[in-house]
């Protein structure tokens, strides 16, 4: 990939991230990072919080399923990805876009919180029973569609 | 500042800057780049266009006059600066969200274009004759309510 | 602080982070991370390892006792932080420079593992017994030279 | 490519850029950016200069050639690229190491200066006369063992 729009934005999740799977059992993440900046003001001396920007991000395969297992409402993160945007019409046929973010990587931050890391183990999931632990390796399918699909959120 | 998302994007203008001032003649200019990743194709072994982002920006003071002078629609351009966003209500009563990015630096890029640069003269603006020629140094005032302000668009 | 080089990087530690305290007992952590990029090979049709980029990292804080707690060599992680250079003579006269990375916020990598966070005592430390464990509080002391410092690896 | 550590970068370039051709006749243009911080004092209610980092930049082909004519000694620019590191021995044998950047977009900051710029010819150069204007098109030629060469400086 070329000319993509790489980002990090650090932030908290707004709620528990969502897990789903596409109809040929891929896993897909979805959350919401609320990162409020600070700034300090000269006047008064003290840092005060900024706007909030709030950035829907979508995370595909075995990391969505990490992701899952690993962070709450709340948590910090640390997230780097490529910024998208999607356009949709409403019911009523207007035209609107979103922003997106689709992760590449994500942690959570350790700037107020320590973690106890486990390796995962490669190329069989983590023990997770979803829709995708019947038969097979799901993960050796492709996602319908690529990895800029909407998720099925 | 701290916390805030920082973001380069590479890509063109969709129109020429346009150039505002504030009711105390500050200088804002806005325009919208549009930046179009390319995916490697595997199977046809060949680079393919992914969808565009498109993305607002605003750029004030001086930085925004020279903007207005030297760039036009379809430049290519490379911009810096923090990813923002902004909530309003449509006349229906709606609420819509926008994201903006507003500008810390912005320059044509040379990836197929060649450039003449000149210094401007430091605090003086660069010859425009806009509304904040009138009277006094308009880049003495701060802006209204500040950088975060919404611009006149 | 305005005009400071932001750089996101994603590798893994290649050995356990130190611990280490200034005189004023501020805690200051120092690892080195390995990132290796991939590049798809159109000929082989495969991804290949590139050479790997080493970047001395900074942590300092309460952050640091976390970090110091929660990664261990080879752990993946995400940090995103300020590029500084510093330069040193050496023994025998001679001009280095060294590029380092002042961390802000770091965390565990998803991609391969999972991870379970626990949110730190703000103010108190962690539970750590080190030298700033002794009285008051280290914390409200700032270090000695301020972030800039070199760290005292 | 994928895991590269991306940069982006505002600076000062310390000297012009110097252009030079690999053996069959690819451009390549090396400078360095001088980029220097500012810190709010809170105490003094000043900004004032950090440490300037100072960076080793590579471009090349047709960019190459845009930058040679259009950016001198002391322009300001923004830059985009992979962070890059190379290893190799003195004469003493002794092993050092650069920190460089492979720079993917770079352009005039427009922050204190305005530009005219000229979309170049695209495929034919921008009638530079080097050592590659002889015969045929130099850029149909990839570079001599690839963009991750060390240029030839």
């Amino acid at each position: 990939m070329a000319g993509e729009t790489v980002i990090t934005v650090v932030g908290n999740l707004t709620a528990d991230p969502e897990l789903k799977f596409t109809p040929n059992a891929v896993a897909v993440a979805g959350f919401t990072i609320a990162s409020t900046p600070r700034t300090f003001d000269q006047q008064s001396g003290k840092w005060v919080d900024g706007d909030p920007l709030f950035l829907r991000c979508s995370l595909w395969r075995q990391a969505a399923e990490h992701v899952t297992e690993s962070l709450t409402k709340g948590t910090r993160v640390i997230v780097t990805g490529r910024l998208k945007q999607r356009s949709y019409e409403t019911r009523e046929g207007d035209k609107r876009t979103v922003f997106e973010l689709d992760v590449d990587e994500i942690g959570p931050s350790l700037k107020f919180a320590t973690a106890r890391v486990s390796r995962a183990a490669r190329g069989t999931g983590t023990g997770t029973t979803g829709p995708a632990a019947g038969g097979g390796d799901p993960w050796s399918a492709p996602p319908s569609g690529g990895d800029l699909d909407a998720p099925p959120f």
